[in-house]
């Protein structure tokens, strides 16, 4: 995997949590502290994500968070 | 786990594996494009590092990401 794909990994894998835990775009952030229009941003892999906001995001949907990095192709 | 725990996590999971790789912290910053200094902060989980800088540690290592979040202890 190239540098700079992880971005691209953790969106997708956060929106399936999220929609799995039956939670809107808006709910989540706010279980997250963080805003609805980054968590966007975050869902569509457009934002360079700190390894202290993923561990905001997997406490959010309950998961570790080596989870969110995992590649569901490999 | 608290969020904020995974430069906890992270960088001595990157030390461990640089020592393994016999790289020194200067030939392993090479490696990955970064700075000594910095890498130093990593491994001291002292910087809140992105996924694109996560990703480049993990290339250099020759390891998966998410290998790098795991912890040993659980």
């Amino acid at each position: 995997m190239g540098a700079g794909d992880l971005n691209v990994l953790l969106g997708p894998n956060v929106r399936l949590k999220r929609r799995a835990a039956d939670l809107s775009q808006e709910e989540f952030a706010e279980l997250c502290g963080l805003h609805r229009t980054y968590v966007g941003g975050i869902e569509r892999g457009e934002r360079n994500v700190t390894l202290n906001t993923v561990a905001k995001l997997a406490a959010a949907l309950n998961v570790e968070a080596p989870e969110l990095l995992r590649d569901p192709g490999a």
